[in-house]
Order: structure tokens, then sequence, then C-alpha cells
């Protein structure tokens, strides 16, 4: 028998739990049953029309044709202008994002990919701000490299700790630190001071310092996101060092409802991108034509009508009003922090050790009326063994009454489920 | 000062000799100058108008989602049924494919990174046939392995080796060998006789046999395509290793003028796949659903219009047709054996010893009307150290008129760079 051998970092790969979870869930609403899938950050809202205007333009040509590897100049230009214009209508100030700062990637997923790939060896390391987006572990071991947390707690608004106690958790195979902010799951923003006490300890010790940015336009209340592109040291010597650490990620998934897009950014100063440009080169050849023409349609959109995203935002506050509210009256005992950006909540099940066979139970075993939930159970978001499994994540992409009727539909299978397990652990007579 | 430092692999990456043109012609194409670009395998037909029409029916619904990892249901179903039908109709067995044995990737290109990365550790080898298509050495790189080449040559036709000098090629470090077939640069088009010879040693020695397929539609000749999913030992046992050795990667780029699609396919048993999944999950989460459902356009319509692609194949032998005739009348002393199948032509000129400085003066220094021709130093096509230096790529990518002008201009272009050179080298008085 011919025995398939695979490279050693496959064995550090498994389908994310967001992904599991998708999986069953479609294939019961293949088989008829309503799932309100909280468990995937895939928004219900339709894309900005614009986009849609652009591909019909694009799609009509009958000219699909390959891309540069850095991507097509207008739509690098087309986001270097919506960013500088972001960062301007905050009157702060921030670095000046110029075309040749910007790279295309296959969405931002392929962005931290072509990143890890780029900077780190096998063995190498990356500090990540925990509960973190758990794919990032496997971005890191398709390169051999090995996440390792700097953790925050839902208990402490999960403030960043002390510098001495990040500093502690950098060894010399560390190469970067990794910060999300809005942070998926936590909603948490973190502060400017926060941002650039990160900022500082990269550049101290020669590290990257990556910003995960896609949520930014995803804000919750008043707190505004503040960027690693406006950190400012009021020190010449120490900001040009920062220049030269900064890699920051962004992706057109979330501000435009176009997960199915895959076009991400990387901004970063142009040496470090033409390494980077050599990874996507040599991982996806180029990013799709048609699908950048699209997204530069969606980035023009915004900057005539800044009204789409602050109607976005109002949309995601109302759900996540209608959220807060229902947990409140039917989840009276789980702890839900409120988040600040992105759009997910994290709850938590004091009377659970481990909420992973009760997420299946409500998908695959409960439902109300053929109605269930999806759900993402958080223990993913965590590298400290232990933490999180008491814990899912739900996304807010249905509206304030589906929203409302999930939360429902969760608190009535919990009921079921513990009937099922009283009996389940009924001892023999 | 901040000291960027980046992985070892970085160092094998190199924006590949096409890309490299390609850049330098789209440069000096917005800038007036008429350049036929023939250094790239970028078809000018219109891509099939199914595709269009699918894309604004997608767009048009507003939903552009994420896709499971595999890619969506439809277009590996819909690609499976192209695959048997293709195999059908020549009337040859074949293995048969399901659903369950295509993964959906972005492009060729991934579909080669993500198997690459999933069974090569640093330090592994991959044989592949020589001339090869020069970005799969920085595919493998990414991986941390290294391509071997087994050398093929013009003055033979590009023939195999036989089976032992094959087998001596393979260390305890050799993965799999790639077989390209049609060949891009060669046009060479293996016998079912030579494809098995790789097949067996595959089976013998415990390799994958990864074959790129993405040219089977583009025969220039009558000789048909012959797929490793074709062979057959009439053994049992042994058909059943070759089921467990087979990735075959194959892509939408060139069936159906869509390079900038980014639609890639891998074929392979489903344990295989679960594993290369895991890789794609883990370098771009997943693949654009609304490009998939352009794809699953086109493919369905060449399932009930067979006649698009054997217009589309008259089309490019028109074009060899009149390359050839051009190349015997403008340029008799080069050397050009006709390609069996893909869309490229390799000229041999055997008065140069490096033909690279050539192509940058035609492309950068030279003009008839404002007009020139981009090509592709064949070199990069060769692992074996000065093969290749005499040789340039060119791509069927124009129409007949345009071919024939563009040999002309190289013509033209060879005796202006012979009065630039030996200007160049006037001695000093």
């Amino acid at each position: 028998m011919f025995a398939e051998r695979y490279a050693d970092r496959v064995e550090f790969l498994s389908p994310s739990s967001i992904r599991k979870m998708m999986a069953i869930a479609r294939d019961l609403i293949a088989h008829g049953k309503t799932v309100y899938e909280l468990n995937i950050g895939q928004p219900d809202i339709r894309c900005i029309p614009e986009f849609s205007e652009a591909i019909d333009r694009k799609a009509n040509t009958g000219q699909i044709n390959y891309s540069p590897i850095v991507g097509e100049t207008y739509l690098r230009e087309t986001y270097a202008r919506y960013l500088n214009n972001f960062f301007d209508h905050q009157k702060r100030p921030h670095l000046v994002i110029d075309t040749e700062n910007v790279l295309i990637s296959v969405g931002a997923s392929h962005a931290l990919t072509a990143t890890f790939l780029g900077i780190c060896n096998p063995g190498d390391e990356v500090l990540v701000v925990e509960p973190y987006f758990s794919p990032y572990k496997g971005f890191l071991a398709v390169a051999g490299g090995t996440l390792r947390a700097i953790p925050t707690r839902a208990e402490d608004d999960f403030a960043l700790p002390p510098a001495e106690e990040i500093e502690k958790l950098i060894t010399p195979r560390t190469r970067a630190i990794l910060l999300n902010s809005p942070n998926n799951p936590s909603g948490k923003i973190y502060s400017p001071e926060e941002v650039e006490r990160i900022a500082r300890i990269c550049i101290e010790h020669s590290l990257f310092i990556i910003s995960d940015e896609v949520y930014r336009e995803m804000t919750l209340s008043d707190q505004e996101a503040f960027s690693v592109l406006q950190v400012d040291f009021a020190n010449d010597e120490m900001n040009e060092k920062l220049k030269n650490a900064i890699i920051m990620i962004d992706s057109a998934s979330k501000t435009f409802s176009l997960c199915g897009v895959r076009i991400g950014f990387v901004v970063a100063r142009q040496p470090i991108l033409e390494k980077l440009a050599l990874v996507v080169a040599h991982t996806t050849a180029c990013v799709s034509d048609i699908m950048q023409y699209g997204v530069a349609g969606a980035y023009d959109a915004i900057l005539s009508q800044p009204s789409y995203l602050q109607e976005m935002r109002q949309v995601y506050r109302e759900r996540l009003e209608a959220t807060i509210a229902a947990i409140d009256e039917y989840l009276p005992n789980v702890i839900a922090p409120k988040p600040s950006g992105a759009f997910y909540v994290m709850l938590k099940f004091p009377e659970f050790e481990d909420i992973t066979e009760f997420s299946h139970f409500m998908l695959e075993k409960f439902n109300i009326g053929n109605e269930t939930v999806a759900v993402t159970p958080a223990a993913s978001f965590y590298l400290t063994p232990g933490f999180g499994r008491n814990e899912i994540r739900i996304a807010l992409v249905v509206s304030p009454e589906k929203m409302r009727r999930s939360i429902y539909i969760i608190a009535e299978a919990l009921k079921a489920f513990r009937q099922f397990k009283a009996n389940q652990v009924r001892p023999m007579l």
C-alpha cells in the first residue's frame, strides 16, 4: 500500500471551530432546518451596490486578466486615499500612506499568511493578545512558527498587561507582536496608550508590529479605533524605527459586507512590501483583477458617501442593544461584557466546565419550530489551556428580532440540555 | 535603526522573468508605446460570455459570502462532470472523479503552493521535468523545498529520459515528481507511455505524482493530452497505489481566457484533499464565492457547447501557423520546434550566448513605428546551469497578423542590436 506522508506543519492545522460549526450548520440548512448562523462573522447585509455595478462593468469588457503581484494601481491608490481620509477625519496625526505602501492580498487571511511566511523561520515565535482570532495559529503554523499568548481577561475588561509583563514573554525567537483592534472575539478597542505600549516594546526589541485592523469601521460605541499608523512618539528616531516595524493588515470583507470577495491589504514601508509581495507571487501568483476592480468601486463610493458606513454601524448597534437586552432577560446568569467594536459578543456560562457539547446539542439535536442557533465555542480563541472553555462567541449578523429570537432559543436549549444530561447520567437500577 | 529581518525562504524568491518583463512592458504601454506582450500567457481572447452572465447574476444578489474551505459544491460537482465528460469523449479508460475529489484553490499557483506546503518539509525535494514553468521553484521554496531537474532537450524533442536515469535522481528527501503536460514552455505533450513511466516510478518509490494539466484543452495538433487520471496498469494493486499518489492540478485561467479569475483545482483522493484543504484554509481562508459561481457558469457552458473550445483551439492553431511561417521567413537561423500543446513557442538563437540583454534592448530601446515586442528569456525555465540562455519563450496571445508583425520586429531588433553592440565595443582611439 502506498503510504501518503504529509509535511509536519499539517499536524498543527485543524479546521477552526468556526468552520466546523459552519459545515454542520450548512448541512442542516440544506436539509430544511432554520439555523441562525451566529457562528461566523458573515454579515447578512447586502453588499455595497457600487461593488456590483463595478463588477458588471468589468465582466462585460470580457477581459479578466493577470494582475501585477503587488495589486492593481487603481485599487492601491484608492485604498491609500480612503485610509488617509479616515485618519484626517479623526483630526489626529497619522502616517501618510502612499500607493507604494499598499500590497493587495487574497483577503486578510492571505495578508497574514504572507506576512508570517515572509518574516518567520520554522521555530520562530509571534506574540498575540489573547483572546485572539483562532485561525492566526494555523496561519503561523504554515510558516513553521508558534503563537504565544499575551493574556487579557474579561474580568479586567481585556486590558493589556504592563510592559514589563509583556517583555517577559519575548525570547530570542520572537519576531513580532500581533495586535487586533477592534478585537475579534472580545470587541475590545485598545486605547492609544495601549497601542503605543505595544509599539514601544516592538521597536525596543526589534520586533515587527503586526496590526490587524479589519474591524476599524465597526465601532459599537463612541470609542473610535486607534491605529498603529496614528502612534506618534514625538521623537524622530523612534518614529522612524516604528515606520520600519509596522505591518498593518486590512480587508474589504467586513467594511462592505463582502466576505466572499477575498481582497485584503498590507500597509507597510515599501522595502517590507517588496519582500511580502514575493510571497504573494509565490503563493497565489496574484489577486483577481475583477475583484480588485469591484472593491475599488466600493472604496470610491464611501469616499463620497460616508453615510453608508454610518448606517451600517447603526444597524450593528441596534443588533447589539437587542442582544444585550435579550441576554439580560433570558440568560440572567450569563456574563456578557458589552463590546466596543467588531460585531461579536462573548457569553460566559458559569454553570459549564466545557460548553462544546452544549453547542453541538443545540445545533444538531434541538429546535423550536424547526429553528435553532449555531455558535462558536470560545476555547479556540485562547492559547492558555483551560481558558474560554465555558464561553461562546456569537456574531451580530442577523436582525435585532432574530438576535432576540436566537438568545431565546439558546435559553430554551439550555433547559433542554440540562434535562438531556440529567437523563443521560441517570444511574442504571 | 530598526533592522528588518526576513525569513530564510524569502532569499530563494525572486520576481519571475515573466513578471519582470510584464512590469516593464506595462510601464511602457502606460507611456504610449505599443508592446506586443508575448512574454506572458495572458490571452487577448474575450472570456467566455457565460462567465460574465453568471457574475452579473451573483453580484446582483448582493450576497458575496465566505465559501466552504474545500470550495462551493456546485463548482466541485460541475468541474467533476466536465472532467469525466472530457475523458469519456476520448473513449479511453479513466478514473471516475466525484465531487469529493475536487478542491478549489486561488488558481493553479495556489493549488501547487498548497500541495507543496502539504507534503514537503524544509529540505525535501521535488523532481520536475525541465524545461519547466519557472514559478514552480518559488512555490516550492515557500515550503522550504528544493526543485531538482529531470532534464529533457529540444534536440531530443523533449523526450523523457529512461526510468533508470530518472530513478538515479531520487534521494531519501524526494517527495514527488511534478509533470506538466502539455508543457509550458516547451509545448511538449507527453505520450501515454511517458506518463505511465513517471507514474510507475512514483508508486515504486512512494512519491506523489503531481500532474499540472492546466493546458489540457490547448492542443495545437492532433495529439491529445494524456492525463495521469487515464493511466491504467491493468493491475489492481498498482492502480490502487496510483490512486493514492495522484495530485492533479488544473485551472480555469487558460481554458476560458480567465487568468484574472484566480480559480484552480486539485483533484485527488479525499484523504489527500482533506490535508490540502487545511493548507488552503490557513493560507487564504477560502476562495471567492462569486468567482466560483462565474467559473461554474463557464464549465456548464462548455458541457453543452463543446464548439467553444474547438473554436479557441482553431484560433491558437492559426496563430501558430502564422508564427512558424514568419520565423521561417524572417528568422531563418533560429531553431523553433513546433509545439504540440499549450500556446508557447521556444526560439533558440544560436548566435547568442545570453539573450537577456537583447530581450531588454528590444523592449526598452527599440521600436518600429513606436511598436515593439516583449518576450521571456528562457534560462529561468531551466534548473541546469547554462541551459536555455540563448532561448526565449513567446506566447501565442495576439492575432496571426500581430504574431507575424512581432516576428518581423524581433528580426529587425536583432539587426539593430548587432549594430548597437558593434558600436558599443568599438575600441577607444
